[in-house]
């Protein structure tokens, strides 16, 4: 029997990288100290943490004082949306975090063209002299696709600019969630032109449970949990030391491998995209082809099942994810698909796949030929 | 020159417990599924994750549906305190976190008697048609003074039985923040009396920021976080598999543990305390001696800066505390000191002796010397 495992789905959880791992241990059991007491030890623990805030920055084009470590992408989102109170402009596409944090909003959801690609004109004409926020994702975690955040920008430095010449004092913010792409793509505060974007070490082997909302100077935060006042008063609680110590090894060898990784993982899903494509000529391929995260290749093989597909799959070792793989989504159709306009009968036959550092040439190869022979079955069990 | 370390500071911050750490570990490098996949290795994940929150709830008498997951007790405490709307009675004398989360609301600060006491009569007096919640601390985190919380609770029932049989519909829970308490003394949601409560990992050798708030069925949480719709909706964002499953092995040692631990560190902490008030018969003792955590000991020299005490005690590796640990506190007079009616000369000569798993017979003997040995050399310093 073969135990090898074939796991394609880093979009939803990546192993903890060992060396993220050793690095956080020290502060688990020796360095344990509070960062907020006042003896010497603890002293080097408060620095140690500073200094992987500024490390993690740095990685972002940052500085560790515009950091607000969170315990996660989801309420890194909530906090840039709870210090807003006025109308808000997001993407139908969003992840759930964004959505529901939008909910809570007066906001309007902008639609993407058919690859699942925002345009900033949509953008521009959704903006209204009331809009406080502007959230578009970096990277689409069902697609892939790569949103054009630069363009996005200057539409809303534009209107700042506006307000600015007509004495309106109303802020307008430009926030991306950027929990996929660090790591396989430039993510940089500066070139992608954002006033606030959310980081998540999770999804980039380091530890889960925490993240980062970072903001420009003058984005004005307002907490969403108070206490003593940790984290400039933005975010009460004891600091999770040995986390953001592994965040920040993590996120500094994410983006310093993200050329060469971009290019391995990138063939590789070229092939694995041809095999399919070629074995299968009636499956659709979603998401921007050449704007797309590197790792990621959504498929759809009309007329199937994939939740199906998925328990077929499994039993072969092969891990692969059919839409989002959030709890709220469970049991009902994707709301990304949905709004890219796919055919109801075409999106429930998809599969994401998305590749990491557990993917090899040979695992990606003996996971392409399992596949095809398991959607192959399926097809003729169906009758396609 | 001497190595050794005496941490008398286990209420600001304990170690991880070696144990929770290996149990942790294969959920960081091996099993390390979203556990929203669909997916069998997933579905284990998940599956572990539900089970350690069902320990994690029996511990506290609860039930693991009951618990939601937090990144800490801060967190804990404000999801309570944002799911209602109405006058808020707490007291004086609580965390930052409550006093934070109560300034959100109309609130009501009871005040302690001299030992740091909350009575429930101060409590039934303040509690007014409109009032909603109740929140007092289990221990207190500066004294160490333990809370009637069963007298407190029939305060909340009765009032509860009132507004029912007045057809009055607005509810009213009893909250308690245990963050301080669990694995020295009884914590139990059914002789507490509580109708929910707040527990607290990171100070029981589990891993930090991973705390629960427990509920009782009938209370009605509403969430701070949006998103995928984790933890019943209340908690949005991936579950901290890993810190769940290590909160319920710490949980599970401390409570198991609680008599034995609290037998010995009552012995250590009684001998630590003679040896100070034998040889510093000035010395003040704050909190109820009778009603106070085991390893808790306050005590003031009058006259002394407890600020440089703690500077020359660390040259010594002896790491106390002057107050609480809170960021918030830095370089202002504890408002519990204040708020118990210690004279300010009083109060600025305070240290917080905590101790813990770290403290050995051996250790705090040698501890006792040093205190004794740098006190008394500060006290002939100011003349004294």
């Amino acid at each position: 029997m073969n135990h090898e495992q074939y796991y394609l789905d880093h979009a939803a959880a990546t192993p903890l990288d060992e060396r993220v791992l050793e690095a956080m241990q020290p502060y688990f059991l020796h360095d344990f100290f509070n960062p907020s007491s006042p003896y010497a030890p603890a002293v080097k623990v408060r620095q140690a943490y500073e200094e992987a805030k500024q490390r993690i920055a740095q990685v972002i084009g940052g500085k560790g004082n515009d950091l607000v470590i969170t315990a996660g992408a989801t309420e890194s989102i909530n906090l840039m949306f709870a210090s807003i109170t006025g109308h808000v402009v997001t993407s139908s596409i969003e992840h759930h975090a964004v959505l529901e944090a939008a909910a809570q909003h007066d906001h309007t959801f902008v639609v993407p063209n058919e690859k699942g690609m925002i345009s900033s004109e949509s953008v521009k004409a959704a903006i209204r002299p009331d809009t406080e926020l502007v959230s578009i994702q970096l990277a689409n975690n069902e697609l892939g696709t790569i949103q054009p955040l630069r363009d996005i920008a200057e539409v809303v430095r534009v209107e700042r600019r506006r307000r600015a010449d007509a004495g309106e004092s109303r802020p307008i913010y430009f926030h991306s969630d950027a929990s996929q792409g660090l790591g396989q793509i430039d993510v940089h505060v500066a070139r992608l032109g954002v006033d606030a974007l959310t980081i998540n070490a999770g999804k980039m082997y380091g530890p889960k449970q925490v993240a980062a909302l970072w903001t420009d100077r003058f984005v004005r935060l307002a907490p969403i949990v108070y206490g003593g006042g940790q984290e400039r008063g933005l975010r009460s609680g004891t600091e999770n030391v040995a986390g953001t110590i592994g965040f920040a090894v993590a996120a500094e060898f994410a983006a310093g491998h993200a050329g060469g990784e971009a290019k391995r993982l990138g063939a590789l899903r070229d092939s694995l995209e041809k095999q399919l494509v070629t074995s299968f000529p009636t499956a659709v391929i979603s998401g921007a082809r050449k704007k797309r995260l590197p790792g990621h290749l959504h498929i759809s093989f009309p007329g199937l099942d994939a939740e199906r597909l998925i328990f077929l799959l499994e039993a072969q070792n092969v891990y692969v994810a059919t839409g989002s793989a959030c709890a709220a989504n469970k049991g009902t159709r994707s709301h990304v698909l949905t709004a890219i306009g796919l055919a109801p009968e075409v999106a429930d036959g998809s599969l994401r796949l998305t590749l990491g550092r557990l993917s090899t040439t040979k695992n990606i190869s003996a996971a392409a030929a399992i596949l095809i022979r398991v959607i192959g079955a399926e097809m003729e069990r169906v009758g396609r």
